[in-house]
């Protein structure tokens, strides 16, 4: 049987002191807060974890020290995904060495007209057979340009070593039918944002990585739970409540704005690294109309 | 109060000969079929109705005999989207004359560039202004490549002749963020596609305009049901067989596959108007089994 | 032999008085002053003469005035692509029973899956077998998102009524290979924008139809000469300083910008069409900086 | 005064043994070859070196090993585009140390909302703040998805250490635009392909970076000689030759295509690194086809 990975997960940010260098003991602080959250683990080094602008040993050593900061029940991922298969077997080798439970490996996506179906399809399989750990297939065509398609997906999803997709595009009808396809098989989808947690459980995901959840985390979790009770106009209220937060922390003031927001709401944000750029001033004020119209209320001296 | 437009619609097909002229009879006799399925009424002319292809006058007759072939509690909503306001608007009058209960108006799109916020705005508002019907806005960009943001249509749903959206994008946190921030007003949100009926429903959508309600109409109207009462398990279900038939005949093979497979189902499909293909035989092959492993079993001879 | 098609053409804006009717007399008065400019002809109802804004009666009223107001020695090219293959066909009947000498078929567009390397030849082949001109082909991928490809182009510059293309997308790659792909033939390809035409003519391209030609007609009619005469170091000069102020009645500001310039330099622009808006002020400002920084003095009073 | 970077440049392919390991040898059999052709000299890990495929060592490693192997008149130029600032000002300076006279700096991309025209100038201005090297920039949208836009690019030419531009995408217009921007100062654009390298030399742009230059090499250098001697007619009859053969080793066929063709013509080309697939037999075919029909006949035993 595959791991279980069904709940929820933030995708952690990777704190930088005001050099652009990792902060660890931020990251201790933040884990502190996070491991009151029921939440299911942690996702190291995703999207939100500026994971592109991270050494090598500085991506291991972030995984290092979040199973070290995390009770054992708690599952660590680990954002493994490099541009050439061989990179990527490498890197989740060393991943598995300092305690990750899976792998979460992105699309490559740099030679895109050369990233077919076939190329996308024999770069996983040759991945999980040769990894020490379950892989994940993560599709985040907003940063990549490449959308992993259902066939793929399905074919996939076959191989003993692939237990799940995290798919952050937000299609609930290719989400759906992944589900309906492969529900013969221990295959687990997970959904790629808060934005659409509820709809796409309805469907049949498991459960969400959701940026959001950096800094909302209990009503992450709350939705999770409320929609696994079959609570359905309570998760509707909560759903909604939670779209315009989650999209002002990805799609419109990414990475940037996830941490100015973390900062808000008690956590270590911090600067992002260059060439990211820190919020503007109204970009900042708009930021936090976006939390406080839905009713949550960022700690913020103004 | 608003007009009520919940439920389900097929955006109906528009019959041709052998000759691509309209052929009105068979209109008829697929209406004689679609009247004994319980649709809270017709589109007549979206995108599935090939109304780019019609002339002006055949897009009025087409309305008129919709009208005239439906009961009285049916509701018509006429596509009357037109590149140009005054043409938008001057259509609508027509459409109304010929007994149209509300006017589909999709966006403007040719000069991509210039179809700003504001200038569909403007657009809408002036629309809603002068017309004697009430306004469905329409936002189909994988036809139109314009994506109606979410600012705009909140903005509009204030205007008391705009009564609600059909989007056909598929972006369900969109159309829950639309449903919650105009939830102090009539304003309806309509699902676009039968793909994500089910999910669209649960974070607030009140029907859906559906293209493969041409050919499944009883299913898709039972999805609606088993929504609206709360059976979510049997929802899921029957969403997950509708997904991929649905695909099928919407991006996958757009109209000529929706024929087709109209034919296949008891209805007259026909051929559509050039430059619109035919299927080849393998794309029909595939459309069949679209339907086929997913337990809809099309009257085909072979 | 095919109609020789090389030189350089506006593609004439369509004028509109305070109601957005359609004013001859301001037609009739830009054309006294564009005849004096050495241009090869008129494109009439091309994407800046906001032609799916029109009436088909306008359109066809519109040709007529130009054929009218034109000594008999200038071509007019009628923009007449529809849609459907039918109504571009009866279209360009109604043009040609009018004057016009050829006919500029845009790209189909709105079922934009559906419009395959195959249906594109059908459609401009069947158009082609069918219409009493001959046929330019037109591709503007900004407006339509359809990019008519090479392939599709070299195999239809095989039909003797197709005579040319206008190609806008400025991918002079393209371009040359189209020219040496057809030089057995009588295709002749056009550029479609005052923004590449020097460099389009090095590797062939015999004349440009560039809506800056509305404006600063003899320039580009100049830059024309220039390269004909092959003084390149003057051509280079020229061309450099038409770009910007090409971009900005394209592009960047689009027909609005293209009247408004008009205005300034002593032609009739007027008002566009709703949806389109007319610039802002500042947009106006940005508009002048682009002509007056590169040598072209608008005259405006402030 | 800069760095004079003008002339023909082979991004050169990085050679991999059967177990995708770099082959120095091979390099080295290359550039014996490679050293016999007026090049300017070598670009060594741009998109055609499968940069995003190799460790950070074996880049540095790379140019080394082209330093070694080249005469001391011509211009090694290293890729050295990292996602982050920091990682790419540490690059660079690595690079400088084995050799390098200039480094290439492609725009990052992951985050692609947040790479504004702000964000990208910050980064390039605060890498050649920091670089030891010469700077040139590098937009290249087919892989990155992101276009440096004009603005940003003429704004950076004004800093001392920033020489140049490669552009990929094709747009002679805005080369043009950019080398008339910028002529006061010493700013040289180099056009980022042999299939539009004569047009964008007709506008000012002072050589070229060419994939097809790692197998006809001494052909692009002769359009270069011809562009410069203003032999107009015999240069447009080679562009023209050349357009087809740098598709199909680039947009077409990419990497892999390219070293097919690389084995044909004389150098070692060899197996790509996964996930990038080798050619299948037809698309085989093809690409010979492209060389055959435009009179360049590979030698290849079938």
């Amino acid at each position: 049987m595959s791991l279980n990975i069904s709940g929820i997960y933030p995708p952690i940010a990777t704190p930088f002191d005001n050099e652009e260098n990792v902060d660890y003991e931020k990251l201790d602080a933040n884990l502190t807060l996070w491991n009151k959250i029921p939440f299911k683990g942690y996702v190291v080094l995703g999207s939100n974890g500026e994971s592109p602008y991270l050494k090598l040993d500085e991506r291991v050593e972030m995984v290092r020290r979040v199973r070290q900061g995390s009770p054992a029940d708690k599952l660590v991922i680990a954002g493994a995904g490099c541009e050439s298969t061989r990179d990527t077997v490498e890197l989740i080798k060393q991943m598995a060495a300092v305690g990750a439970d899976a792998a979460l490996v992105v699309t490559p996506c740099f030679y895109k007209n050369a990233m077919t179906n076939d190329a996308l399809y024999q770069h996983y399989h040759r991945v999980a057979d040769l990894s020490p750990l379950p892989i994940i297939l993560y599709s985040v065509p907003g940063n990549t340009g490449i959308d992993l398609s259902s066939d793929v997906i399905i074919r996939l999803a076959a191989h003993p070593n692939i237990i799940g997709l995290k798919d952050s595009a937000g299609d609930v009808a290719k989400l759906g039918n992944i589900v309906y396809k492969t529900n013969h098989s221990d295959f687990q989808v997970i959904a790629g944002s808060a934005g659409f947690l509820y709809p796409a459980m309805t469907v049949g995901c498991v459960g969400g990585i959701c940026a959001l959840a950096n800094i909302l985390g209990s009503e992450v979790c709350q939705l999770y739970t409320l929609m696994s009770e079959s609570q359905h106009d309570a998760a509707r209220e909560l759903q909604h409540r939670l779209i315009a937060p989650n999209a002002a922390v990805t799609r419109q003031f990414g990475v940037a704005g996830l941490k100015q927001a973390m900062d808000w709401f008690g956590y270590y944000g911090g600067p992002t690294r260059s060439p990211l750029l820190p919020l503007s001033t109204a970009d900042a004020h708009t930021l936090r109309q976006a939390f406080i119209s839905n009713g949550f209320v960022p700690n913020v001296g103004k």
